[in-house]
């Protein structure tokens, strides 16, 4: 057996370790009983020491180096080589007393988090955010950096990504969302909110079971159950979705976006499966595929003209009434609102460029944990032209902080960016592509997108792939262009 | 730390590796996609790779030495330190070759077995059968042993059991129960067999959670699913049943069966939580816990006063028309039959001791593996007094000798065997027993198990315990005597 295939068939068993902690985590969201939580979490922190253990051992070490001088390997299999290196070497880098630090913060600090958001007052969090913060600098440091610690963050969720890509798109987005949206808000049309109306959650789910396989996910390798908030888990062969268990809402929406994160985990060659070339780019990529589904196709009208008279036979009571253009215009509401998780497709995107300035500030020391609700509030003013009454629809309003994901919220606006500007190739390349989406033919997006993106799994960065596959780096004119002309047809307004 | 809290600390890392593989396995049994079959498999194997590491490691092996010679430990401790050291010598005694040449022979055989029961044609599993008996012989010699080669094999399901320990017991059953099925079976009684109908399966599970509610089951810390065949999985804090997911029988026995094994797994106290002192004591015992809920209560007419009209409320069609009597009879028909798991309370152990009979023989070479067929023909001949038709009705039906579970059936009957044992101290124990009982209180049974059986985990063995909680060694006589005094007045025979 070469070195190679003892590497991979090592790197394989890492997968598996996560396999199976994908699984323990699903069922801990769907079918486990309450009473064994404690148990749960004993076993995940058992699955997860040995994962790690096995990651960092030596022979994983004694791989590497032997592998840094083979030359005889396919381009994938330097891709599987570089990524495991990647994440072997981070994990190396990093103290395990620190590794607990940040675990027992975490731990601590969602606690207070929660208690914190409860009662509406920063205070009870501030000294976890203060602490969190210091700590990751500290990891950051035991990384290494070449420009700012806070890339190092970044690079977990969105690698071979840095500030210095970040800042020129966001600040272009940034200048052109604020009159967007402001317009928008300022014009007269009135749009009916026919969604908010009570939809029977069974037959959501029944519906949303029929549009997630002609989108082509694949229900024998993949399931969809049901949980407090929708999730996608697991991977390759077994990918599963959840969807809203209760609920008022329209929860269509919400499992076309699992089931775009899904059609991607699925869409990996089988010969890479348990291998990096079967494992996403970058959570901003993995965002694309998830936002290109809900808002390109869901939120379109080419998309409805299809399915709009059947979701109105399912629900006559509610929709019989309202045209498909009622509809069209009743999903793309543009409202500011408080809370990043209820915002529409054009606000959205400034709930994610004030975090991620605060984060950054946060990490060159330009603001200090203790102004964070200040900051918050003059940023949401400037953006969104309103401001929270309390923390709690404030700067405490999302968990990710407490448990040290700084650098992850970048993603999402990464994701909506990467999203428009690669559906503005398939249309280019998929011919009369809308008049297929318009008779209920997804089947060539799903194509499209297996064949351009999912197959090639960890083979190119974010970055490259964006060149490769529309001609340029990522350009958040695409966005700006898609969301003007989107929205000057709905709210008849001119930008 | 001491070096019991240290090694105890990793033992409970092991049965995280086991509860992980738990539910692995329960949800390929319930929920998983068909084509994660591939995935599944990968995943499994390696969890019991990293177990098997964990548990044959080096400092495995330097906590056992060193706790040898410590002395200062709880009978509970020591229990825990013994229960481990005996699958540490189990797993180290035998080389890695031989146990890797059992699971591919396994995998084959299995593969081999089911083809032969299809075409039911022994010579195609032959010699898998042949060789499958061969290496468990290698096996034993590997572990080593007193007596016999297939005390070895007994010990793996039913520890601290040997042949010298079951042979009178089998022989003293043996020589009363061909009699008593032969009287009954000629008996001019005929019982109208009123559950050959159609039963609705949600409806058959939703009278079954109930009855395992009032059994004490604990569905917040465990769950009723369906399944192909029911089964138990999981233990302690998360404990899940199964039953059939379609068929048209009458299920209320099986989930009866199983909710009895469930409660010997909910049954450990907490503080021992993954260690051996929450674990069985055999399967044997385990069994004697599934039977006494099955048999002892649900198919005693004491029971049935209680749930007979209910049962009848939800199924009147079927039931309406038949008197509690009528369905006393017909869930205690004796019919001997070619198939052990369709098998009646009264013909069931001579099933069970047809196999340990030619176990026995094959592992002390008083038969062959190709004389298989014949042997069984002649045994279920003399024992019940039909011949099937051909293998597959006969020699074929179980899939237990093609994956090396030999040593595994004899752990039915003592299970059965244990539990009138245990039943008839109970009586005596709990006032006004049977009258609790016909009340639908079924808590005292459930304490008085959970007292005197499961909260003691490994802490005894079976023999041990049977004598400490009845005052004898294990009597088949207990059983004999019950046999014949419920068949006398069902089938208007005296004995």
């Amino acid at each position: 057996m070469s070195v190679y295939e003892e590497f991979i068939g090592y790197v394989k068993e890492l997968y598996d370790l996560r396999k199976a902690s994908d699984l323990l985590e699903w069922d801990q969201e769907t079918y486990m009983p309450p009473k064994s939580v404690e148990g749960r979490g004993y076993a995940l922190a058992t699955l997860s020491g040995v994962y790690h253990e096995k990651l960092t051992s030596k022979k994983m070490g004694e791989y590497l180096k032997k592998l840094e001088i083979e030359k005889d390997l396919t381009e994938e299999q330097k891709a599987n080589v570089r990524e495991i290196k990647r994440i072997y070497e981070k994990k190396t880098k990093v103290p395990l007393k620190l590794v607990k630090e940040i675990t027992k913060t975490s731990s601590l600090g969602t606690e207070a988090w929660a208690r914190a958001r409860k009662k509406s007052d920063f205070k009870i969090f501030q000294p976890y955010l203060e602490k969190m913060v210091s700590l990751k600098k500290d990891f950051a440091e035991a990384i290494g950096y070449e420009d700012k610690a806070y890339d190092v963050l970044i690079d977990d969720f969105e690698p071979y990504t840095t500030v210095k890509d970040i800042d020129p798109v966001f600040s272009g987005l940034r200048k052109n969302l604020v009159p967007i949206v402001k317009k928008i808000t300022e014009s007269e049309t009135k749009i009916k909110d026919i969604l908010n109306q009570s939809f029977d959650v069974d037959k959501q789910k029944n519906f949303g079971i029929q549009i997630i396989k002609d989108m082509g996910f694949d229900l024998e390798q993949g399931r969809l159950d049901s949980s407090a908030h929708p999730f996608t888990s697991g991977s390759c062969d077994d990918v599963r979705l959840t969807t809203f268990k209760e609920g008022r809402g329209f929860h269509l929406f919400a499992m076309m976006h699992e089931a775009g994160h899904g059609l991607y985990e699925q869409g990996y060659k089988k010969e890479h499966y348990r291998t990096p070339m079967a494992e996403a780019i970058s959570l901003g990529y993995h965002e694309s595929q998830s936002r290109m589904w809900e808002n390109l196709i869901g939120r379109s009208r080419f998309f409805w003209k299809y399915y709009y008279p059947k979701l109105q036979k399912d629900f006559p009571e509610q929709l019989k009434k309202y045209s498909l253009e009622d509809f069209y215009r009743a999903i793309n509401i543009v409202k500011p609102s408080f809370i990043r998780v209820d915002a529409d497709e054009t606000t959205y995107n400034l709930h994610i460029l004030l975090r991620y300035d605060m984060e950054k500030n946060l990490f060159d020391d330009k603001i200090d944990a203790k102004e964070a609700p200040e900051t918050w509030n003059q940023k949401m003013e400037e953006y969104l032209g309103i401001i929270p009454e309390n923390d709690a629809a404030g700067v405490l309003q999302d968990i990710h902080w407490s448990q040290g994901l700084f650098g992850y919220f970048p993603t999402y606006t990464l994701g909506n960016l990467y999203s428009v500007q690669l559906f503005n190739q398939i249309k280019k390349d998929v011919l009369g592509f809308e008049e297929k989406i318009s008779k209920g033919n997804l089947s060539d997006l799903k194509k499209w997108l297996n064949k351009n993106v999912h197959e090639h799994g960890k083979l190119y960065s974010a970055k490259e792939l964006t060149k490769k596959l529309t001609g340029e780096a990522l350009n958040p004119e695409h966005f700006i262009k898609y969301l003007k002309e989107k929205f000057e047809s709905i709210y008849n307004i001119r930008f």
